[in-house]
């Protein structure tokens, strides 16, 4: 395999550097990359989900910059409107534009545009994964300590949507703490959610977790309930798009998952880099995606060839929101790079603040 | 259309009645019926899924000891044998074997069992058929208050899983108050859980639906809290396989429905015959379903062929529990055909008692 366990890196194999980035549509069937050679390509493979997560999102959107760089051999004008195809691909609930104008404006002053964009792309990749080791550090520390209360020997984590090496940088964020935790020879084992339409779960995150021959067991996203009710989760771990003034804003059906773990007193982490924090903002749009993704799914027949089938009746009305919205009083904490936080809004802030003075 | 929207009929084109029965599994992409003719037959039916849904089962089950006695010609220990195929057949959630028992008690002294079994089985599903328009009722007053409450014009119904005419008779459990709601000219529109991994709402409830001109959306299990939280649904209706001590036990994914409903204010109704209540007993297991159930998905490729596909990695581990259980504080009421109960078994179980003295 390819890429030792990363979603995107810089391909020098050519003349001019290129992307190279983990094919995500055609998992867990078959693993491809595909190379990005122009800011076109960067936004396409963006909106198209051939990769799809926010860490790599964010890290494929500087990168971008830089082949977009290459593409205008250094041209900063000419930069500048490849740079809006980009930033248009980025979904707005990243964030991200502000970060993506930061280094623009880096490099309007730069005497060489395209090695700045090379290095200041890479030192961000390299700081998401530093952030990403941290989170599994801080978040294995958690893992220990349930396990060494609950009495047992093995952990049963419940994870929803994608959030491992695929989605973020490096270890990534939810998958995190528990590749740590098997690094230290943790029993653990990991209920990973569908997580439908995409099927995130049942893809990419049983696909990540078989490379890493980590215990896992797919389940339908209506199943947590039951397997809480039954003391067979000991902890939830999440990731989030966005943490905003009305909560963690991540993949559909994550606040169902919360309430049950709230229900059943199960402890509920949000691992992720405090960049997401954005506590200022309030009312935020979630995204509409396209009906199809809800309409047809993918998979292999018995040839293993990669097909896709429709599953709903034809003409039927079919409606598929990204994200949904759990708030601050069901969260027990936060997995930072920084550290654990409680899932107290007001009390994060104050933190942040004094750590500013 | 064939069967006059019914999912089990008798059919005499023939020279010995059969039974004829809507063949659940080619839904909603092709609609075929089933003509079953021994026991054995019945019995397959039932384990195979091409019926699906309580009451169904359950009228299928009787008509199928009508159907072993014109098999062996209406000889008694002979049918006793073939009886135990059918018994055996039944979910023992549905905790049905007793009535399956209490009719070939009867038979027993019968002098004309084929006759007997055949009135007999009309007569349950008759019943069945008249509980389902009671709910309807029942239900439709429910939705007419809700509506009236809310000062809107049109109503938003959150359902789990597959409750119409496909699963149990005549309109049904839980859409049998939609359809009234319909009939009488309320504007109502559903909102349709796809239920996995088997897909009851996006394929069952969908099509049933669709029949009706009811308009309706499918919705990924994850989708409903974020609906809820924007204030889109009004209130829930869902179904019930069997209400025991801990709560009613449903299709999976049922119980985190009622928590989200619970959290936002919003009525949760199951709507089921009495027949379904069993207080006396407490602990049941939940039926562990075929892992290919969840391992594999059914839809219709681009030349509208059915086909199966594997959506999970190679060697991956699935557990797909049938149902889960909701406990009654979640409970609003109980929509049956004696009128609405609230959730609150003891208060129920004393106005039974008050009623059988």
């Amino acid at each position: 395999m390819q890429g030792n366990y990363i979603a995107v890196w810089i391909n020098n194999d050519f003349f001019d550097e290129c992307l190279e980035v983990v094919d995500q549509r055609m998992l867990p069937f078959e693993y491809h990359t595909q190379y990005l050679t122009t800011a076109e390509e960067v936004a396409k493979a963006i909106k198209n989900r051939t990769v799809s997560g926010a860490g790599v999102i964010k890290s494929i959107a500087l990168f971008g910059v830089y082949i977009a760089a290459l593409e205008v051999e250094g041209d900063f004008e000419k930069l500048q409107e490849k740079v809006l195809l980009i930033k248009e691909a980025v979904p707005p609930i990243l964030n991200f534009s502000c970060k993506i104008d930061i280094m623009v404006d880096h490099l309007r002053s730069s005497s060489d545009v395209i090695s700045d964009a090379r290095r200041y792309s890479i030192e961000f990749s390299d700081n998401e994964a530093q952030e990403s080791q941290k989170i599994a550090q801080h978040g294995c520390k958690i893992i220990e300590d349930i396990l060494k209360n609950s009495g047992k020997t093995k952990i049963n984590i419940l994870t929803h949507s994608s959030v491992g090496w695929l989605s973020m940088l490096d270890d990534g964020s939810a998958l995190a703490p528990i590749y740590e935790a098997k690094k230290r020879g943790i029993d653990v084992h990991v209920w990973v959610d569908e997580t439908r339409p995409l099927n995130e779960g049942a893809s990419l995150s049983a696909w990540e977790l078989a490379q890493d021959g980590i215990e896992y067991t797919i389940i339908s996203d209506g199943t947590s309930g039951y397997l809480m009710q039954k003391g067979e989760i000991d902890m939830v771990i999440v990731g989030a798009d966005s943490v905003n003034a009305n909560g963690v804003i991540n993949t559909t059906g994550t606040y169902l998952k919360a309430l049950a773990a709230n229900d059943n007193n199960i402890p509920f982490y949000v691992a992720t880099p405090t960049s997401t924090f954005d506590f200022a903002t309030k009312d935020i749009s979630i995204e509409l995606r396209s009906e199809d993704e809800a309409h047809y799914m993918k998979g292999v027949d018995e040839n293993k060839t990669i097909r896709k089938v429709r599953i709903t009746p034809e003409n039927s009305d079919v409606i598929y929101y990204a994200f949904d919205i759990t708030p601050q009083r069901l969260i027990t904490g936060f997995i930072t790079q920084s550290g654990i936080y409680e899932g107290n809004f007001d009390r994060i802030q104050e933190i942040f603040k004094k750590s500013n003075e």
